[in-house]
This record gives structure tokens, C-alpha cells and sequence, in this order.
């Protein structure tokens, strides 16, 4: 894993992915007190940063198997981005998701073209054995979400963005805040600013209870989430750092922050009122470790990804009731 | 007015403006039958392309003169615009704003650093009588909403954009729906679009009973509307077409387009959903008539520009009500 498979991505995904401006309010400066910019992925293809590693594994692809198809086990975003990336590849894909996701997630995923199996999170059976089973059955190629090269390669595409508009902005030192589950898009970012913009440190960011990460960066080995049902941050609850992953953000970033979920629902209320973007609970947990623990970051600025907005209407009105 | 003041002021307002990117779902093709591409300039600084026109009137201006200030009459988004351009200037702002304007809108532009005066948009005094006299009294400069040749030129630069980004998106002849209130925007991306995309056509989309534009077109003079109160769309209600703006669009807009407020609701909740960007209801009047009134317009694509996201909670809720 390194630059140059970021790099070879970004220019298999240039024409097709959406280059997601830099957004910034006066009125969230004055509540971290520093400059805040806000990279919105929720506007990414899908409502999520995914599509980016979605393209990047399907077009990677040998055509000849490419052809029989693709699977992926995903709560919701990157079955989306692998969805979207395959039709356009003309290709089927066959999406393992929990019982429990937001309904619109998987909605949205059977409309995008894929074939969609739901199982019980809660129950015995790992996502990982029924994907191995349908993948030999029908000579499928497993996209997995975070633990495979090219999807941290293309998810890193990110981080080249971000280098390239936090210099145009004249941003020279600055931590990266990033939502975290298995790691895939902090890992990516992580190598991407180390090539183009070395005084720009990532930071995963992840929800109280699910901070599987921000604990093994602290005991230097691979920690466990007790749990993984339970809270409103689906879009980044995994059971444990990846193998390929831990060890890049183990070298190359800064401690992890931990948010509550009233922070979160806050960061939403607020990315409505002073930015106009959508994100959802697990999206804007890098936003709520920006304006509310931005005593923990270093820097006159702070960079946070928004990194999905696939959040249902209901979820959406409990942040806003937050503040009216 | 014409081209070469858009482009003046493009030059003046390049590292200050948002260049807001271009977005689409493929479940929004789905509901118009054709290509929707959607400009969000609720992305733009203050939440709506009034920034535009504000900082390319307040750039324009002679520093001795701007020195002393400048004073603008809005419902909100041109309040905003115009504050926070003065702010960057280092110059004080008078805004006169109807008492009945979106408590946010108000917040806000106070928040900016203006000056606020309300006054009874219901009652007999009018917006333009009462900027006149405080402008006199401080020598304060009077930048008009929409009848202002360098404010055209701002909310210009957006079909600048809107030009080169179809253009990359392989958009050739297509309608360009613009929600329209006085018509700076709506005259301004004409007169881009005929410079630079003279196969993109600007067409004026109002709200239902609030229609003054496309009455006046279809006649052939300026007709008036006869309330000014008591629809959602706050953004976009004017008394009628300017008389700068109205030559522009009689000579280069196709018909006025006309949605119900029921449709504008919609359309937020689908750019909610599917775009995951804020959209007040004035501002999602284009979108709405992409959306439900594909049938009228010409071309295989239709590009819709979202012109503000300044929209309160309850507002907001009542959008996503109809979804859920």
C-alpha cells in the first residue's frame, strides 16, 4: 500500500468522481475557535466518500473477471459506492447487508441495480462467511470495505483533494479530522497528505462506545468494540481496526478524538444551519471533534470530512429539534 | 450591462467566491425523465448567490466612497450577501429588512456585523423610500437587489460557471431554470450564457400567486403582483421584474416556468435526500419545475440552479414531513 496506488486511482476515477469543494462558515470558526473547513463528501456520487473506493476496485478489475461480477458486506454507504461503481461497469453486484441499516440505505442500494441480502447483525453468523459463501458460488470478486488496497486507494484520493485546497486556502499546519470504522478512508487520507502536504496530520474520529481505534492507537495493538448495535453511528461501527490499515495509521497519525452522540446530532443541526449540507450521525462525527474538542487538535485550522449524508428524514428532524 | 462587466467582475470576485460544484442523482433523472444537473449556490458564502452580487457591487465601488458604507433593503439573502462583503471590506453596512423575514435570515445578517433596521412589509412605507433616506442622512451607498448593473454582474458569474461546467459534463443544448425574483440572477446568467453557452437557455421559475415574471413575459411589459405576503417562497417575492432586468429577459429567457408551493417542498425534500444539500423553498422553485414540469422544457438535460439554503428548522421539518 502506498502514493502510487492513490495516485493510479486518482486518475482512474477522474471524469467520474465529484471533486467535493472546501466549505467554511464564519459562525463555526467562532465556535472552535479556530478556522474551520469542512471537506462534504455527503456530496459525493451515493451521499458518501465511498463510490470513490468502489470505483477504484471495480475499474481496477481484470475486465474478464470483472464481467462475473462483484459482491460487498456493507451497512449501507459502501454498498452504495460498489452498487453505483458496478452498473456503471455493466456489471452485477450482489450487496450483503444488515437487517437493522437505515431503510433507505438499502432502498437505495437494490435501486442502484444490486442485488441485495440482508442478514442479522446481532445473531451468530459473521458478514465475512456469508460473503465468502456467495463469492465461490458465483465467481464473484469480495470488494471488502476497508482491509484491500484499492479501496484505501481510492478513499485516499480524498487526501490528495485536500492537500491541493488546504494549500489554495494557504492552510501550511493542520490536523485532518476524519469519521473512522475500519479505517479505510483515514489510512488513505493518511498516505495521501504524507506525500503532498506533510504538515497536515490525520486524525480518526469516532462515536463514544464504538472507539475500537482511538484504543489501539493508544495501546500500539488492534482493540475490539464490545459492542456493535446499539448506536446511531451505523455508517462507522466495525468490530475492529483492519489488518492493512491499523498498521499505516499506527505510523502516520495523531491520536484518535471520541464525540458523544448529542455531539453529533449537534455537528448535524449545525452543518444544516451554516454550511447547507446533509450528513448523517456517523458523518459528522469528525465535525463535532472539530468544533467541540478543537482544544485537542493542533494548528490554526482544523480540516473535518463530512463523510456521508445517508440519513433517514426522522434521524434528521431529532438533530434539528436539537435546536429550535 | 453586458458581458464585459460579468467578466470584470468574475476577476474581482476569483479567491473570494465559492465556485459551487455541479450535482446529480440518477433517482432525480428517474423523476424528470431527463438529466438533471443541479448548481447548489445555497453553497455559496451566506447560504445563497446574493454573495455574489454583494461583493462585486462593494469591490466596484471607489474606496473613498465605500469607506463610508454601504446600505442595502432584503428579505435576507441580499442582506447577507451584502454584510458579509462589507465586513471583508472593512466597511460598515445599514440592511433594511422586512420584520417578517426568516428569524435566521435576521440572526444572521446581525451576526455579520450589520447594522439592522426592520420595517412592516405589510404597511404603507416602501423598502425603497426608507433606504433612500438613511442613505442620504450617513452618505451611505445604496446597493439595490437586482437593479444594480454590477450586482447583475455578480449573480453573472454564475452562469459563467454554469456555461464551462456543462460544457465538461458533455451538455450541449439544454433549458437553465433559475428561481426569479427581481431577476438579477436570472438576467445575469442570460447574458453569460449567451456569451458563453449560446445553446443553454436562462427561463425564470416563480412560485405560484407570486408570478410577476412570467406574466410580464408573456405580455410583453412589466406586470405587477398584487400581494406581496403570505407565501413560503420569501426569498424570491418582489413587486415586479426590474427595469434593468426585464429588457435582459424579454430579449434572452425563454417562458417563466410556475410551480406550486406543494412542488417546492418537494423538491427540498428531494434535494434532501438525494443531493444532501439544504434548500429553503424559494431557492428549490427551479428544481421543483425541473423536476415536475420537465415536459416544458427543451433539450436532453435540464440544469436547475438551487439559489439559497437559508431555510429555519420548522421549515425544514415540514419538507421532510411530506416524505416520511
Amino acid at each position: 500500500m502506498n502514493i502510487d496506488l492513490i495516485r493510479a486511482a486518482a486518475r482512474r476515477l477522474e471524469g467520474h468522481v465529484r471533486h467535493t469543494p472546501l466549505l467554511s462558515s464564519p459562525f463555526l470558526d467562532d465556535i472552535a475557535g479556530k478556522r474551520v473547513l469542512v471537506k462534504p463528501e455527503c456530496l459525493q456520487h451515493t451521499g458518501s466518500f465511498k463510490f470513490r473506493g468502489g470505483w477504484s476496485a471495480v475499474s481496477a478489475l481484470d475486465p474478464d473477471i470483472r464481467k462475473r461480477g462483484v459482491i460487498a458486506f456493507s451497512s449501507g454507504n459502501h454498498a452504495q459506492g460498489v452498487a453505483m461503481a458496478a452498473a456503471a461497469h455493466g456489471v452485477p453486484a450482489v450487496i450483503i447487508m444488515p437487517a437493522d441499516a437505515p431503510r433507505m440505505k438499502i432502498d437505495n442500494t437494490r435501486a442502484l441495480g444490486a442485488e441485495v441480502v440482508l442478514y442479522d447483525r446481532a445473531g451468530g453468523e459473521s458478514r465475512e462467511d456469508i460473503g465468502q459463501k456467495y463469492s465461490e458460488a458465483r465467481q464473484l470478486t469480495l470488494i471488502k470495505p476497508y482491509d484491500d488496497p484499492q479501496v484505501i486507494a481510492g478513499q485516499g484520493t480524498t487526501g490528495l483533494e485536500i492537500a491541493a485546497q488546504a494549500r489554495a486556502e494557504g492552510v501550511e499546519t493542520a490536523d485532518v479530522l476524519v469519521c473512522c470504522g475500519g479505517g479505510g478512508l483515514t489510512s488513505g487520507i493518511a498516505l495521501a497528505l504524507e506525500a503532498d502536504a506533510p504538515d497536515l496530520r490525520a486524525r480518526p474520529c469516532e462515536p463514544q462506545g464504538f472507539d475500537d481505534t482511538t484504543r489501539s492507537l493508544a495501546s500500539g495493538k488492534i482493540e475490539r468494540n464490545t459492542t456493535l448495535s446499539g448506536g446511531i453511528c451505523d455508517a462507522i461501527v466495525t468490530p475492529e481496526p483492519g489488518k492493512l490499515t491499523f498498521p499505516i495509521l499506527s505510523r502516520l497519525c495523531g491520536p484518535g478524538i471520541v464525540v458523544t452522540e448529542d455531539q453529533a446530532l449537534d455537528a448535524m443541526a449545525l452543518a444544516f444551519s451554516r454550511l447547507k449540507i446533509v450528513v448523517e450521525p456517523g458523518g459528522a462525527v469528525a465535525l463535532a471533534a472539530a468544533l467541540f474538542h478543537s482544544q485537542e487538535t493542533k494548528g490554526d485550522a482544523v480540516i473535518a470530512v463530512c463523510t456521508g449524508g445517508n440519513v433517514d428524514p426522522d434521524m434528521f428532524k431529532t438533530a434539528l429539534n436539537r435546536t429550535s
